[in-house]
């Protein structure tokens, strides 16, 4: 059905997990996956070769709030069957970005013309599933409603390092209306895997942020005195990580343009 | 003030986490940990080469509810300071188990003399965490109250291998009123590093399990009706993965013998 025609968001929306990867990896569906497969785990994706792999297992240990493990591959191995019946990593992310001692040099659809018997796969939890919860719960969240990018932030604090990877964590924000933050740090705690509870709320200097109209990352959000700043560790703190790591090559999804996987949201497996 | 003469569990219940840790660095406790430190995580550590490291970190993630990795080491490093300021990996563990080709060979109170540049350090989570929160919320745990080690099965659910690990998953079951299980599960559920929520509550059978009286490991427990059999999956699951992957040498905890670490079993860095 798919063939290589491009296909909208809005064509993919009510499609199955199966089908929306079937459409990806036919290379008919380049974009975002915000909203997509509703109620399955979505992932950040982190390929490099062997020789950091556990170096890198360790940097995600040590930083799991940032890191989730989701999940590792065997080396070389692009068949994720650990993520879903079918998932080919080299195909079934919607774009990819290759990076070169650092720089992100490209950004493909598929990459198995350069794939490596070398290459080991991480896949790491995502915001997608908490705000999936929150949303449910009848709290909105503003980015969402707008179809905007939620607003990522530097911060001071470092990550505790497993050379070569390390840096300071980034955070994303989401403003929450002050009554319902304790339910939002109730639900966030149920998911571990992606984020956990947030690891700050309220000053944003405590953070050492500066500016909070100022994201280094997404579109800046109204702040208002009714709501309070909440921030949570960010996946593009991997990302950050690797840019400094400096690796020959190393290739991820292409922020927002995640994984869909065959585990549900909510699975036993992720409690 | 401890020299290397014995101190009995009752004198160091009362001690502090610092206090304990030197206790058993000396020399001078080399008994199981149930108890101590209180409110403090304590770990499963597994020892093995590094070319089989980045093998059992993927075991670890795809098995997440029997083994939650709390930690990695560097390589060679016996200095785990993301667990504890001071914590030396050669010392700081009561009892070691050492293996070689899948049999234990010895059983030692430090491992100083066998350390190798070539050794990685796991440590995973433990049942202690989410038994001290339930008897914190007045659910009582029979195995405690008698002073004997829960009770343990095999059980017909394979762990997704990661060459050369693989094996069934063992289960700790513990017998709960009934009308706690939905009190359990919940409180469970908050510890995700320490096996998190039950995997299963109700018939051993389905779980292969043929007769509930006589586990694999540790005490039978009486069954009585108004309770509720409940398991979790175990830190044994990976001693008999490791047992069954024969390597050439590899250490663990003895069972019941853990790491204590600085860090609070509450501690959002778990959450």
């Amino acid at each position: 059905m798919m063939g290589t025609q491009r296909l909208q968001f809005s064509e993919l929306k009510n499609l199955s997990v199966e089908q929306v990867r079937q459409a990806i990896r036919a290379g008919a569906y380049q974009g975002h996956t915000a909203g997509l497969g509703k109620g399955y785990l979505q992932v950040n994706i982190v390929i490099l070769p062997v020789e950091y792999a556990l170096a890198f297992a360790r940097f995600c240990t040590d930083n799991r709030k940032a890191c989730p493990l989701i999940s590792i591959s065997a080396v070389g191995d692009p068949i994720m069957s650990t993520l879903g019946a079918t998932i080919d990593i080299r195909t079934d992310v919607p774009a990819y970005h290759i990076y070169e001692k650092g720089q992100l040099i490209e950004t493909r659809q598929a990459i198995s013309e350069l794939w490596s018997n070398e290459w080991v796969v991480f896949a790491l939890g995502c915001s997608f599933t908490f705000e999936h919860a929150l949303q449910e719960n009848g709290i909105s969240l503003w980015h969402i409603d707008q179809d905007l990018t939620v607003p990522m932030f530097k911060t001071n604090r470092p990550t505790i390092a497993a050379e070569p990877f390390a840096g300071n964590m980034v955070v994303s924000m989401r403003m929450i209306p002050k009554a319902q933050l304790p339910t939002v740090i109730d639900i966030c705690q149920r998911y571990p895997m992606a984020h956990g509870k947030p690891i700050h709320w309220g000053d944003p200097e405590a953070l050492g942020i500066s500016d909070i109209h100022q994201p280094d990352w997404g579109d800046a959000v109204p702040v208002s005195n009714d709501r309070m700043p909440v921030f949570w560790a960010c996946g593009v703190t991997p990302q950050v990580a690797l840019m400094q790591a400096k690796l020959p090559r190393c290739i991820t999804h292409k922020p927002g343009h995640m994984l869909i996987t065959d585990i549900a949201e909510d699975a036993d497996i992720l409690q």
